[in-house]
């Protein structure tokens, strides 16, 4: 609340992935001292913010959205406007929320494709040319088959987005069992104290003689 | 059986999904009768078959692959030797998982998304741009959102797909949460009489008045 003493006039942008309940308590404790908030949810890694080609996601009011694209486009080669408050979080959620699911199945396509004794380079070359391709196979494929996790997005924030999603999906009673399963994983993966790796680390979890 | 009577001097290529144990099986019936075999199993669909674009990645003696190539290359755009038979059975089994996978955690993504009240194809948009992209968003998330699920690889298929990856990890003794997921839900739809829907009828679980 003191960063909102001199709120007036000025305008916040909340990178933060949190709940979209959240965001829309911020904005509102915001608009009360006369600020204005913009929800700016990234959807990108570390690589992308270096080289401001980020892809935003921007929640409140169009006006604040407006006062703030001339930072915005300093940041990010996509920059949109996904509704008021709370609303690119629910996007950004879901979109972790998917991109931990591919995730965790592509460490056990690879994980069960080393268990039989398969050739991982060219298993993830096959993955690449057929319906098992997604990003995350070009994101994190070479990392999981090279136990390569420097990170870049942590598993210990898979998790929680993961879990940020799977409550929403309960607040509106959707049962999510791919979620579900995902979550644990990397829940998994940061109890056995090893929440600070890369996402790609969830591969240890399915390669045979990683982690037990 | 009787189709062996004959199989001196010839060479037959097996398309079946089957489990590797038994391409091993039937390379040995037929290699007893003076024939020769390779798999070919297909990691595409119909639209591909039609074109004479599929994927084809083959298992058996490299004589039969040779062979078989002048036939092959009429088939697919690429055509690819994996090993000796059961290989490329072990390959198209992963590769049919994580799709699977794939595609039960995006119908989850746009099911969460519908029910939150997200755009949906603003929602597909997004997830195309960033790490929830994949294959399957392309070929099946607008027949999600769109209940088009006019079948192009059956939802029977993918339940007996990701059915034996499992078997080929318990052979190893590899857990795999989201494979486990993946097939139970398939199998959902098979016992809802739903089998023969696309696999991207698998939507119809996840989105809210759908199936119940």
């Amino acid at each position: 609340t003191s960063l909102l003493t001199h709120a007036k006039g000025r305008l916040f942008l909340n990178c933060a992935t949190l709940t979209p309940n959240v965001h829309v308590e911020i904005d509102r404790a915001i608009e009360r001292q006369g600020g204005a908030s913009l929800e700016t949810c990234l959807a990108s890694s570390m690589t992308q913010a270096r080289r401001g080609t980020l892809y935003l996601m921007c929640g409140g009011k169009p006006d604040a959205f407006t006062r703030a694209k001339p930072v915005l486009v300093a940041l990010g080669s996509t920059i949109r406007y996904i509704g008021g408050a709370g609303e690119a979080a629910k996007v950004k959620a879901l979109v972790n929320m998917v991109m931990n699911c591919n995730t965790a199945a592509l460490a056990e396509g690879l994980g069960l494709g080393h268990a039989l004794g398969l050739d991982l380079t060219m298993l993830r070359e096959v993955f690449s040319q057929t319906g098992a391709a997604s990003r995350v196979l070009e994101t994190d494929g070479e990392d999981m088959q090279a136990r390569a996790h420097d990170c870049y997005f942590s598993a210990a924030h898979a998790a929680k987005d993961s879990g940020i999603a799977l409550a929403l999906a309960k607040s509106v009673g959707l049962t999510l069992p791919l979620a579900a399963a995902t979550c644990e994983q990397y829940q998994r993966l940061v109890a056995l104290g090893r929440g600070d790796l890369d996402k790609s680390g969830i591969a240890e979890l399915t390669f045979k003689g990683r982690i037990q």
